[in-house]
């Protein structure tokens, strides 16, 4: 139900899904009304799906405390994700609500043992193809242990996606010589470079721009200052992407040039296109939840839904969990098995 | 002396500024050796300058504390700030440092009274124009009062770059709902909202796309998310000028087309060139001292040179002074005058 546009994205989304991923079922959650007459024009999704009507939707405006006050239990959105505590779906995949998707998602799953809050990773487009960038905003403020596990969390989705052994990851920090950057982080790079990991491949510190060259596979930082970069760079592109068409429209000759190298200007739009790496996965919980756009269509859903196959069919939990446990013994003390 | 390029950039930078400044003067700190010869070809510069030989030069890669300890008294870079704290200049430019350049002048000049930590505050091109962002990384971390006297502080400056009676202030924070940012960041919005400021609009929160839109004239965000949201941004920016020129090189048309619309990209060009809006601010120092871009050439050198002059000649400080002196009735009780 959630997103901009609700079931008519959504049941278009799966449908394209499930060419790509012929094994795949699906559970649809919200007004059957709404639901019924699109379906109707999907047979074959059809065959693989059950709809589950539900009389609540947590809005897009909703307040997270709202939303689990009104929609525990009864809303669409909970109802996905409680699926999956149930083992009756292997992920829940949303484009509603990012701050009541997250808190329901935390009280319905709970954390991953060890792991105290949870994060959400963006798939970040770079010159050299992608990187994985977390937390972008699904906690404020981290201390060493968080930066930590933010790491390790992020290298463990890194080697589904990327399917690399050892991916490579920075924690981003400040360049300025004196100062460097905050304390909580240069405690973490010392953790990260003290311990051995099985795969994980620590690089050091990265800044800023780095994140738009791909020098790591996975850029750890807070959520504040994870989410500010996100939106920055969005914003940034979506600037460039005004100034490219004020200019391409400023004079006879530039508009035919426009029109000569309009195949160009498509694969550049396409580039730049936001929806293109679509589904933010919420990592530290003890289910699969991921993140569709609002703003999402078919295709770019379909991406979401498609990141969701590809971490549960390559056990994104179990090697979280691996790699927590290792990592355990870079824990505090009082968190070590004794 | 500093910057990638020295004396060969930073004496015909001063020769522009001239032009169009012509009532500058200027002290020129540095290896005589290499300055003269420079002069030499540029005399009417030579008419109004003076060159102060100085036998140590920061090195770009020094680390503050080691600057201060081999450059105080004798560096160029010291002796330049010690001319504004002696009255014999007006502001002090350098391309060099960044690093040693804040620590030597906060050693120097001393920070004004109230004001607690320095700010390097950057002009943002945005799709409005042109906005401050501060503080970009002269400092990591703020607590409420910082925020409130970096907003005090950007104010200030905006009023006289912008030329505006009372420039719109927002604070940087992320917009999922539930968090809804740092503890620090609420209490400096709540105090920005409740006082009266002469020349102060307090907008409220903006995020991480707003800096590309331009929604206000002045952005306050703390020194580590302000580093890395800069940062970002110019990476962003490379990364689809390298984009443009793959996606414009592809095939025969679109070269066609690109060499039809030159003139749009050389304009598109300019817009995205980091140095078209060259010299940060030092905010918070009792003088005015301003950082150049390492890499900026002549023109840009320029630029930086204009900003400073701008800020002396219409009383960056007396502003300052002025709006925090009003402040001063926002601060905590133990900092109000009994």
């Amino acid at each position: 139900m959630g997103g901009d546009h609700g079931p008519e994205v959504v049941a278009p989304a799966a449908a394209i899904a499930l060419e790509r991923r012929p094994d795949t079922r699906f559970l649809l959650f919200g007004d059957e009304k709404l639901i019924a007459p699109i379906m109707a024009k999907l047979p074959k999704l059809a065959a693989k799906a059950t709809v589950i009507h539900c009389d609540v939707a947590v809005k897009m405006t909703d307040k997270p405390s709202q939303a689990l006050r009104q929609g525990r239990r009864v809303s669409s959105m909970w109802r996905a994700i409680e699926a999956v505590k149930r083992g009756e779906a292997d992920c829940a995949i949303s484009a509603g609500n990012t701050g009541a998707l997250m808190a329901m998602a935390k009280v319905c799953l709970h954390m991953l043992p060890l792991i105290e809050r949870p994060a959400l990773a963006a798939m970040w487009p770079t010159m050299r193809g992608e990187s994985i960038v977390l937390d972008v905003g699904a906690s404020i403020g981290a201390d060493a242990q968080h930066l930590v596990d933010l790491a390790v969390m992020g290298a463990a989705m890194a080697r589904i996606v990327f399917d690399i052994e050892s991916p490579t990851v920075g924690l981003l920090n400040v360049g300025v010589e004196e100062i460097k950057g905050l304390e909580e982080v240069k405690a973490a790079g010392r953790t990260l470079r003290e311990t051995t990991w099985p795969h994980l491949s620590y690089h050091g510190f990265v800044e800023g721009d780095d994140l738009g060259k791909g020098t790591v596979d996975v850029f750890v930082t807070e959520g504040f200052t994870g989410n500010i970069a996100l939106k920055t760079a969005e914003g940034t592109a979506k600037q460039i992407a005004s100034y490219i068409r004020d200019a391409m429209g400023a004079t006879l000759a530039s508009r035919l040039g426009y029109l000569l190298a309009r195949t160009a200007f498509q694969a550049l739009r396409r580039k730049l296109d936001p929806g293109r790496v679509n589904g933010g996965v919420f990592l530290g919980l003890d289910g699969v939840v991921i993140k569709s756009h609002g703003g999402a269509d078919a295709e770019s859903y379909a991406g979401a839904i498609e990141v969701g196959y590809d971490m549960v069919r390559q056990n994104l939990l179990a090697n979280i969990r691996d790699m927590i446990g290792h990592a355990s013994e870079a824990r505090a003390p009082t968190l070590t098995p004794s």
